[in-house]
């Protein structure tokens, strides 16, 4: 059994890495970290959680090393760019859900974060933790960036179509709306129920820290220069993340080549569906899994193509995707512990 | 008193227009009709118009000749055409919130509602009712085509930019998000309270039927062969609809610049709010009530342009619209009946 | 006109109250008093209020006497208490909707509270403020203390039955279920939309401050000893508050009988509506209004009549009943200002 | 592997039993049935199955004796009476979902259900599929009839004081609240989105079939005589059953005697947590698992113990009960495939 520990596993990421763990036939739940709740049992916290014996205990290199194969960081930026190359050097396998290491280019990283990189040198090592799109590189990574929750979607609504050559501009608008798990634990006045109950807005637009990954993402799959128009909006759902994606398209491009395009490229992999055409994917389908449904439509007569991706936001946009790296990573079954069926009503 | 008709009073929106002719101090409850429902009292349907002795009845050209000076016709598209040309002889104002007037072309019409046109003759003279672009229009007619939900709050957000000339190009992205409310009363699998309850999803991706009525719109304000690529989302809310439009601007242009074109666009307006640069609009603001909320953000990176518009689908998106045109029309002010504040909870 | 001014103005009660005031016939809104956000505006705060011009200034004596002709107190207890007799010798009207002069025995008060009473002097001219059942008393009175929502929906269910002689028992029990503005506007834990969305739990269970005003109410209405176990429950929703009150009946009661006795108690009263028997009312019907919806059914098995009432938390609960109270205190007609249907979707 | 058929598995607690099978360790599922969906795939109605290569086909006992050794019998009153007799005779063990075989007293069924019992040799076989209260009567049978889910949530909340004798009085009041997939799939004018949400109501009070179920569990438990006036409401969110139980308390009892009963009565069942004196469980806590949270508050005033217990109503409330049931019958261990922890968030 792989021992893992969470590093700040009191937040909703942490706490969904927490009960993936738990369920997981192949790693037991050594360690949980949280500044906040150090002290504080799991199943006090987290009453779901019922079955866990553990409490959260101050996050360190030395506990973390004493106890775990692999740490999974569920930490805000600049956190896990503090800790990775000790859990490393420790010889722990790292998966980090945070920005840190998620940008090729450190000067990239501090543009948009406005902090300067502290691990600069890991970066070539980290590999951008998105299976569907590039697994192999994770396969012998010992540092894996898991991606954002809005990127995730993104790529995956975006990748075949760019990988096919389908896409004939380099600009791309991304409009994203994302349930309110999102925007983390801690209260605040947008997290109110009130304020965000019966209430869509747009928030950071054209602002928010995930676009250079979008587009970074994009180039990689052969979109020179990409650049990207993202809006993410906030809707009132606890869960759940949609990404439509508008790509201009090369002329004379019908929709059945497109579905066929999108069937290929996601033909065998386990948490991906292609819906019919005309077919497009709910949050709701997606929710408590690792899944990504993947739904298209092609405007003719403006020559744009229509891609959305349904993921959960704290599932596939997070937690269990860093999972399913992990298993990767460490030659587990890529889908073990995240092949039970999420409830689908 | 103007005495007041409403035909198609027991779905949502004619709820909404009767709760507001209730509440007008220039006009008074004369008629509602309902098919369905006929015979039943309002009261007992809408326990919350408990103050209602009216009982809808089945509609007629007779009765409402008899009974109304105005009429407003909260019906699907082609009862309106059916309806109309009667009551305008028989000496009605017509606001009508259906989409049988709204194009000043038959044949768009007739490409996009797959059934012809019974009352061409009329087009010429039908006003566009969406008043803070084309008031003066208004004032004069005596058919009203109200505007559907989201190419009022499209057009609202991307009427200013593109009258001042700002706008590059033709084609216009516009990803909208609507509460449930604006898929009617007749309950179905998509309306169920699990099925729409946390989960967004893209529905009639570039086939919604209010593209054209968007398009004719932006031509109007001098987008010359304007396209829109148009995608509607359901939101789990009840009420609420957000328009978020991608608008290429010219090079060059600032924030600052947009900003005062938007706020001289609508000074003196009562019931559109331009937010400070920065903030966008949450439904949440203008439930209930006819107002809109204009925000805007500039993607100088890509050279483009932002605007989201937020309305309640049911006010300023159909019903309370409505009472506005009839208002212009009826010679009352513009305001009368909507302005008291909506809950702001 | 009637100079209004509201004390903690920026909360949910505060934000309903000025929205009532702002759109009353005989009212105008003259100051609005917050400490945490005095200097904003209040369209800034709240941008559905976008036709306010006022911002928020610290609350005084002074201010409020020099500016206003009645003050609502939408505050903390103790803080009502603090600021009621110095607005009350520079010769206001107080309309106070804090628990401070709710009960009539300060003892009561300070056993429930913790906290001494610092007027108790005030006690006996205070009217409690539910005019459906104590009209009277308040019309002559310059002080009212408004019933908490819990109370006033409890009240209105309950005390139809219990002034007629049909309640047996002394012991009642009532079950109360409230939407998430009645923890109000600061953010929390428990107010956060993960926390609060898709999930229903008892809270304060037999231990609520509002169970002696229960009981209060219930002796006044002539049920001697009353005793009240009293569990409220907080549900996924913005606004709303439904109370069921289980009462043990006299024998061979019918329910027609019942029926006909709330049917009397509330014939003429404008904001009460006893549903047809078997229909019990839902929070919807009554969001954004006055009113109150009644609905009762008798368990002929267990001798118990089952009475629910709906109102909305922040409307009949709170600020649309101090306005009431406030018209009738003032000599205004008892509707002004409340009598517009709020939205029925 | 234990091959299981699930009947009626388009409804949503046949789709909750779906997902429970397909992430079974020890049962594979062999077929669905379904009349209204016969011939769809069922990843197409659930595309969170996408797993599943199955397709609902037409009920019959010929296809359930052929392919399954337990059939799960997710169908209204009447329809498994009809099935149940010919199951048992090919063989099956029959996990019953259905009221037919709920009540041990055929004329008691027949009374509220209104319908002749067409199986009543069956009753006495039939084991009342609570596990936690009655497991031993569960093991040995073929036929097993689970709860529905008020009684469920109510007897864990009632069973420890009443099994105790701490309970004084036969008469309970019961008021329990449910999320909306409790009133099935069919969409109606009561599930509707747009009703169902920001509303709360009582629905068949004193008149809810659940009733005699809930007295004859009281009965079994010791409170001889037991009356219950049980009232359900309906709760805006998508899962959830919270039972809120009123129980006049022997004279003298204290809170920390009443909370050592509960967790005595609770000591080492997997799947039932008591939460620590004064704090009450929420759905969210239970939300997708076969879990059930418990918390006691005492009313010493008024001598009333208030229990309240937090279930899913499609979990352990139906589907996921039922697939504990079957692996006490089958005699796979009682956890089987409902161990994995659900979301927390």
């Amino acid at each position: 059994m792989v021992r893992a520990a969470i590093v700040g596993a009191a937040g909703y990421t942490g706490a969904e890495l927490m009960r993936l763990v738990l369920g997981h036939p192949g790693m037991e739940l050594a360690l949980v970290t949280s500044s906040a709740d150090a002290g504080r049992r799991v199943a006090d916290l987290y009453p779901a959680l019922a079955s866990c014996e553990l409490a959260f205990v101050e996050p360190s290199v030395e506990a973390l090393a004493s106890s775990a194969d692999v740490a999974f960081l569920a930490v805000p930026h600049t956190a896990a760019m503090a800790l990775a190359p000790g859990l490393l050097e420790a010889g722990l396998t790292v998966i980090d859900l945070s920005a840190d290491f998620r940008m090729a280019d450190a000067a990239v990283f501090e543009r948009w974060y406005g902090v300067a990189h502290e691990a600069p040198h890991l970066l070539d090592d980290a590999a951008y933790g998105l299976p569907e799109l590039w697994r192999d590189r994770i396969a012998g990574a010992r540092l894996v960036a898991c991606p954002g929750c809005y990127p995730t979607a993104t790529l995956l609504a975006a990748a075949p179509a760019v990988r096919a050559g389908l896409v004939a501009a380099s600009h791309v608008v991304v409009d994203a709306k994302s349930g309110v798990s999102g925007a983390g634990r801690t209260p605040s006045a947008a997290t109110h129920f009130v304020s965000a109950n019966e209430s869509v807005a747009a928030y950071k637009a054209a602002a928010h820290r995930h676009t250079p990954e979008i587009e970074q993402g994009l180039e990689r799959c052969g979109l020179a220069g990409a650049t990207v128009t993202f809006v993410p909006h906030l809707v009132p759902m606890s869960r759940g993340l949609l990404s439509t994606v508008y790509l201009r398209c090369e002329d004379g491009i019908s929709l059945e080549e497109v579905q066929q395009v999108y069937e290929a490229a996601y033909a065998g992999e386990p948490f991906v569906t292609v819906h019919a055409s005309g077919r497009m994917p709910a949050t709701r389908e997606v929710s408590g899994s690792n899944r990504a449904h993947v739904g298209i439509a092609l405007d003719e007569r403006a020559g744009m193509l229509i891609a959305t991706c349904a993921i959960d936001n704290l599932g596939k946009g997070a937690a269990s995707q860093a999972v399913q790296c992990a298993n990767i990573v460490l030659g587990l079954p890529e889908t073990a512990g995240l092949d039970v069926p999420a409830p689908v009503v």
